[in-house]
């Protein structure tokens, strides 16, 4: 074993020796009840984004910033501890979280972060507050390992409007270029393909959503008096909605597969030789069956095809018991799910002129673009940077690595790949079933002490192996 | 003109003189906050309950009780002042009120009683404290014209649930028959056709009211994760909610119109010789056109036809903003109005069998019935004491009386015609706008002046002609 070895050896007992110690502080980060989509949220995103500052000052990064945007704030410093002539990683997290609704569903409290058979529960402890501590743990542990100095340069950038569509991350890119500058960006934001078995992502599904409004009366009515001769708001929305798919579950809207580039034989091959038990997954979702476009499996569908989806609906009375009343005024939310070729501001202009065309004359319709679009990711999971990190998971994890596209949309990782013409690595670390964006969301210890050593040994040996980015085809 | 003419003379100007202490008092009624809907306002009902008793009371009424139900409770009195041969009236009218939320639209106080420009503003001044005030009016000045007697024998059946569909009246009406036995049953708590011309209504729609819960997954789900895969709850009950209706506009739920009455051509004809702006009508809407079952106008539409309507659905996020997921459960509430020849119990089960039938095998349903059902109310608008009341009212208004239906339910009243055997006479005198459950409630003191000398006439002549009730067809 080289010294170098060693130090790398070092660094993942360390880290793991201050497992209890850093969940300890991972519970006071998911305690801060940093919900981006909801106003009155606004202080507790703020505190998130401070409290992740003060954590960077105390491990020794320069240059710590927490930049107001138009949204929330984004977090930025760096740690350039290495050479100069190594590599320098950009390493990108969020600590937003999704609205914790509804609460009665949760078993634990959702800001109180709680271990349950080598389990973390709590908003956010996988998305993402959890991932990015992982990284910060194995930064503070190759540091403490060696001398002080670092195998690679590390910046950070770290937002807090992740769970809204990143509306201001593209100007924020552009102003703070220089302070982005690196040769590989590595975002922990995405799940594994199986429980225990590591994974790296290579493709992500682009976003846009919009929400409609009609208006059919001046406001709701009497059903007594009026019903049955003026328009009823809920059965227009009804019909709207009816007309997004066709009877093969195939999106309706003219134009909308149009530009879809075509996923290549051999990736397909690849694909359908993942392990993957439909049984179990419907189970997971508490389905009965997979119900989406005729002729495509799950995987494909949740991957490879985009979506049209109703998020929410609402109309007339919500309450409990009867109201006879013929609601004069509807909402839907919409969100499409992009796929490569696909572009999110000629795919709303679409849905848009859809919704103008089918709702009916008698209905004022109000149509509002809401949350940060996204292009959708693709990449070719190749190369030597690649491989290195294929390696180090594979190592930590005792296990071979999935390559795996992702449903999700991480809207700064298009952006990062575009504006700064950096490489992205997915290396995610959660778990398929971690009720991400639902109640009782979790962490698994197993991949928090396996994907932290698999951090180590990666950015360790990006930095002792000379040349490689030099070769990169990513 | 003979002496029972000039008594009958007196009481009408007794009572005009009477009306500015007539409605000074009303004021002191409708201050009370008796909303039956709004558990806070429990005590307001029972003390607009015990008002009503003590004004009774003072009137001479004897037997005066206010009795208990499971709800709020109801007031029962007589005032047997005729001969035993004296056909007897049971008048019926609810004290209790409907909310007045959104407060920020009345222009006055809803609880203090406003005259501007010919028309007392408040809540219940309509609907139905002041046409209820209007027969306690006409009896006292009846009682002060003549020597102590009446035309008729009076029974008094008020009750405090009639804006929560009357749960407890069926019952009621079982225990209390003794006290109940009358000739003709009276109830003034629907409009007129148009401002300042008298109507007598001869039916009513009927109603029933269940709710619709789908769910096909756990929990809502992340929509880049599942979304395209698994079963959308709001899709599925837009879906469902399409299949309600045919493409024109007739509910298609089989069976549904299957037990109509058919509406004769005569009455057809009286309907459509009635005066009716359809754009006015639709301006109060605030609608584009009359969106309805095909072939029909909206009188026939709100008066004749059976309704299927979506009073409320939710599904997904229903906040700001977006939510990306894939909604795991929808309600839809929906209640259908009823017409001759319809039964609530039997529609229920038939829109019961079609939402099954059409929903999705993926989706678990649940079906549960809301609200009190109630028959629809229909006879014949003709016979002696029809005719009586026809002349009193054209003499009173001094205009021809319009023959309406109503679209709206009123629970009594077919309880009364099918328990208690009742002839109903709706001698309504509220205006057509007059904001009835919403803010800014009006009567108008016209209708109020003509309506209270309306009610003498036809009490009068119903006592002093005899033989009528006999003969009558009703």
């Amino acid at each position: 074993m080289t010294t170098k070895e060693a130090t790398m050896e070092r660094a993942v007992a360390i880290c793991a020796d201050g497992q209890a110690q850093s969940l300890a502080e991972l519970a006071d980060f998911v305690a801060i009840k940093s919900v981006s989509a909801l106003p009155e949220h606004r202080q507790d995103v703020a505190a998130a984004a401070d409290h992740l500052a003060a954590k960077l000052v105390a491990m020794g990064f320069t240059g710590v910033q927490v930049i107001p945007t138009a949204g929330h704030p984004t977090v930025i410093g760096e740690l350039l501890r290495a050479p100069e002539s190594a590599p320098t990683v950009l390493v990108y997290g969020h600590f937003d979280v999704q609205p914790v609704e509804p609460l009665d569903e949760w078993r634990t409290d959702p800001w109180t972060m709680t271990e349950v058979d080598g389990r973390v529960y709590g908003r956010g402890t996988g998305d993402d507050k959890g991932q990015l501590w992982m990284h910060l743990d194995a930064i503070a542990a190759l540091l403490a390992a060696g001398d002080g100095t670092l195998p690679v340069n590390v910046r950070i950038l770290a937002e807090g409007e992740e769970e809204v569509g990143s509306p201001n991350m593209s100007a924020f890119l552009e102003e703070y270029r220089d302070r982005l500058a690196a040769d590989v960006a590595v975002v922990s934001d995405t799940p594994t393909h199986l429980e225990g078995w590591p994974a790296i992502g290579y493709s992500l599904r682009g976003l846009c959503s919009l929400e409609v409004e009609l208006t059919t009366l001046r406001t709701d009515l009497h059903s007594g008096q009026f019903g049955g001769a003026v328009p009823n708001a809920a059965r227009a929305m009804a019909a709207l909605i009816g007309t997004f798919h066709d009877d093969d579950g195939r999106v309706a809207v003219p134009g909308f597969y149009d530009t879809l580039t075509p996923v290549s034989e051999q990736e397909l091959g690849r694909l359908r030789a993942l392990p993957f038990d439909e049984k179990a997954w419907l189970d997971k979702a508490g389905a009965a069956e997979v119900v989406g476009e005729k002729g495509f499996g799950a995987l494909e569908l949740t991957w490879n095809r985009p979506t049209l989806e109703v998020n929410g609906m609402y109309s007339g009375h919500l309450g409990a018991g009867t109201k006879t009343i013929v609601p004069g005024r509807a909402v839907c939310k919409v969100s499409s799910r992009l796929v490569s070729g696909m572009d999110p501001e000629r795919t709303l202009q679409l849905i848009e002129q859809h919704v103008r065309e089918q709702a009916p004359s008698w209905a004022q319709v109000r149509i509002t673009r809401t949350g940060g679009a996204g292009n959708p990711y693709h990449t070719t999971p190749s190369g030597p940077v690649f491989d290195l990190a294929c390696q180090a998971l594979a190592e930590s994890f005792g296990r071979e690595v999935h390559l795996v596209r992702d449903g999700g949309a991480i809207p700064v990782v298009p952006l990062m790949a575009a504006q700064l013409a950096l490489p992205v690595l997915l290396l995610g670390f959660g778990c398929p079933d971690e009720a991400k964006h639902a109640p009782n969301e979790w962490l698994s210890l197993h991949h928090f002490r396996a994907g932290r050593e698999a951090l180590i040994r990666f950015y360790h040996r990006l930095g002792t192996t000379g040349g490689l980015l030099e070769n990169s085809e990513n």
